[in-house]
């Protein structure tokens, strides 16, 4: 009995949960009650006071289907299944029509015929991606509808009368669907893209930020890490979900890009540059996932050498990390990447620059090989971090511009100003990348250009370093 | 005109790409066809003879629902439906009876009541990982058919006999797209994740054994290397697929569940088995990520340091490509793990030993700390790359005895010969492996233990070298 009395409170824990991770979930469950409820006793009624009949049932049908959790799904969904029950609505009114030209024989013959053809060629186009991705849905009501409407063996003037009953029913449960969830508590899918992308940036900058302290720590203590910091081992491990988000970002950008324009997202917003960053956030999450295998043994390491990048490792990581950090808040208010980002960018560069001039010039005599290799890894992981870091910066720059983030459009007028910070070499390439791509760049863009420039070509593909 | 015709061959080649690529997809979008021309005359012909009157309607929407690609997504809709639609239908029975005792007045509020209620729990308990993944399609099926039994506004006896029709045209529809699905050109799910599994592998094992080759190519040479290789692009960039395959997997491991035995899958074939497969691999491919980078600005980087780790980097990757290729085969076989895998691993491992030896002892007076890095990184990233390798294997391992491959019973009888190639030290650490973990272990499991024991002990944890 016991046993039973568990299972009961961890049944109740787990739904407790469930609510608090994402309190949307109970809205979302009342709001579908809610409709549903609604919507049948408009069935309930209906038999009584006549009109619609028994298409009623299809009102119903449609709202348990089409209500999806956020807007941007039902939306998409209640579009598909308008538009594709519309089409083939008429389409087997006609093939209806022309099946019963051809006699009482040939009837079910042609009508066998026209339902195979169309479903074959139907499913089949269920497996191009683009179609996949965006009107599966639409497909498969398509294939329905159009079964339904040409081979029920009614007269024709009581088929053109059906389906537009049926359709009127699927539009009046679509309709509350979407009224329902775009106006009571919605939730959006662009919002929930907007908050992964932000929040994935800020799960690096969290590793980052910890990664030095976690790495180098014994070099001064030379003691035992208390492990039990929980707040250091989430930083430490939160990245670890962005390895696996593709699916997740491609789904809510999908859904978004079906969604009306609201909040602080307007029309046309540029939902699929969110993908081209969380492309780069993942690429950069998996030489952090290098990175982190680092920790484990860090322990164990020899010192020596440890102790000679330690201020250059320290300073990359944690000027890298703020980088991030401020790029995600950037991204969460919707302001242009500010100068803060590329300051703590170009601090993490010119760590990098400086360790590798001070290696150049030490040479150990008599060291061991060996007792270098892990501090040697780790210092060439943060610099490939880093290159990854501008790329990310760029394809942020990019959405910003895109999607007219504040101050995105007055930084043009810094264009003139001197750059005192950045050598000729890399101007004179920051000025060639953007006379070629970018026609009308800001001072941002250069900057960010001549970032990303220095990093690939002043670090990344030089022979000395990598 | 001409940017017409171009459109239409473009569409064309798509086509046929879609078909030549996975020829299954034809068959199934025929196999979909023929059922539902099939189901759709039954409904043509049945408000002529009688019987199940409208009702039929039901048989041609299942058939459109429920029939998908693989026969274990078949059988999860078809099942979810059925067993949904008999309980909803049982419980709406009751809910339509109960209201009814409610009087007129209190009748249709009763029945909003119910509605709402089950339609919000049911919402709600579609938001848990478990639910969502195998049964979401029963749950909608459930509210659905709650929803139109119970508010359906006839006499109580006519409900019964409308919810037995409806229950059996949908078993009608449901059963003709699982016995179509079974029997005509089956697609299994379990063997797709098979094959894939296998496949990802075998991707892996062609990227050591190309990698070594191309990392080290311009040592010998020291000229540029022909990029126009397609056999080796595809060898060094197949992996990438991999990063981004846990879905597919979880998937198809969801439907292969679904499945009866089949073909060479038995009775509780071990699929969960599978995704601790695939997270291994996916584990190693992370790595292999990071081992790519080290190519593209292989050519620019300095010789000396290079050629002192050639030999044994160039084992290690291609021994233990040679144990990932033969893993790969063994799993497509079915067969138990080979012995050359293991003794290729074994190599590999040497291999590493030796390096790891030989550069101990390997002062370079007054070498410049810099040129050292780059090969130095391809070394550990290499070592890093055998110890996953060792996961993989062990994983294999548990599916081989797990799903009682060919072999993995009578190796048992090997379990008392001697192991010469191994050190006692690992000898004694794999007895403690197999005396804990693994009570019936056969003499591989041992061996395996053995090499995963040493990596992580000998080679990974050893706090000279990593």
């Amino acid at each position: 009995f016991t046993k039973l009395m568990n299972n009961v409170t961890d049944f109740t824990d787990k739904v407790k949960k469930l609510g608090k991770d994402d309190p949307r979930r109970i809205t979302h469950s009342i709001k579908v009650g809610v409709t549903l409820a609604l919507v049948s006793l408009l069935y309930y009624f209906s038999p009584v006071y006549g009109g619609f009949g028994s298409s009623t049932m299809w009102a119903i049908l449609t709202v348990v289907v089409v209500f999806e959790f956020s807007v941007g799904a039902t939306l998409g969904k209640g579009l598909n299944r308008a538009i594709a029950t519309f089409l083939a609505g008429a389409l087997g009114v006609g093939a209806h029509h022309l099946a019963t030209l051809a006699g009482t024989e040939g009837e079910p013959i042609l009508l066998g015929l026209f339902v195979f053809l169309l479903a074959a060629v139907a499913s089949f186009s269920r497996f191009f991606p683009g179609i996949k991705a965006r009107y599966d849905y639409g497909v498969l009501i398509f294939i329905l509808t159009f079964s339904l409407v040409s081979v029920s063996g009614y007269r024709e003037d009581k088929i053109i009368r059906l389906a537009l009953h049926r359709f009127s029913t699927i539009i009046i449960g679509g309709l509350s669907c979407v009224v329902i969830s775009i106006f009571v508590f919605p939730v959006w899918a662009g919002e929930d893209l907007h908050k992964l992308i932000s929040l994935n940036i800020e799960k690096l900058g969290d590793f980052l930020q910890a990664f030095g302290g976690e790495y180098f720590e014994n070099v001064d203590k030379d003691g035992l890490i208390p492990k039990d910091d929980k707040k250091t081992f989430l930083h430490l491990h939160g990245y670890k979900t962005i390895l696996n988000s593709k699916t997740a970002e491609e789904s809510f950008a999908n859904f978004a890009s079906w969604e009306p324009p609201h909040g602080r997202f307007g029309y046309r917003h540029p939902w699929k540059q969110y993908l081209k960053i969380g492309a780069s956030t993942r690429h950069c999450a998996y030489r952090i996932e290098a990175l982190s295998n680092c920790i484990n043994n860090s322990q164990t390491q020899p010192l020596e050498f440890k102790k000679i990048v330690q201020k250059g490792c320290m300073e990359m990581s944690i000027e890298s990390g703020k980088a991030l950090k401020e790029l995600s808040i950037a991204i969460k208010t919707m302001k242009h990447i500010p100068d803060s980002v590329l300051t703590h960018l170009k601090n993490s560069i010119s760590a990098a620059d400086n360790l590798k001039s001070s290696l150049r010039t030490a040479t150990l005599e008599n060291a061991n090989i060996f007792d270098l290799i892990p501090a040697a890894k780790v210092t060439t992981l943060l610099i490939e971090v880093i290159g990854c870091i501008g790329n990310i910066v760029d394809s942020v720059n990019e959405l910003s511009h895109l999607a007219k983030f504040k101050g995105a459009e007055t930084t043009a007028t810094l264009l003139d100003k001197p750059k005192p910070q950045l050598h000729r070499e890399e101007t004179l390439k920051s000025i060639t990348v953007e006379t070629t791509n970018h026609g009308n760049a800001t001072h941002a863009v250069i900057t960010v250009c001549a970032l990303s420039t220095a990093l690939e070509s002043g670090i990344l593909e030089d022979p000395l370093i990598l």
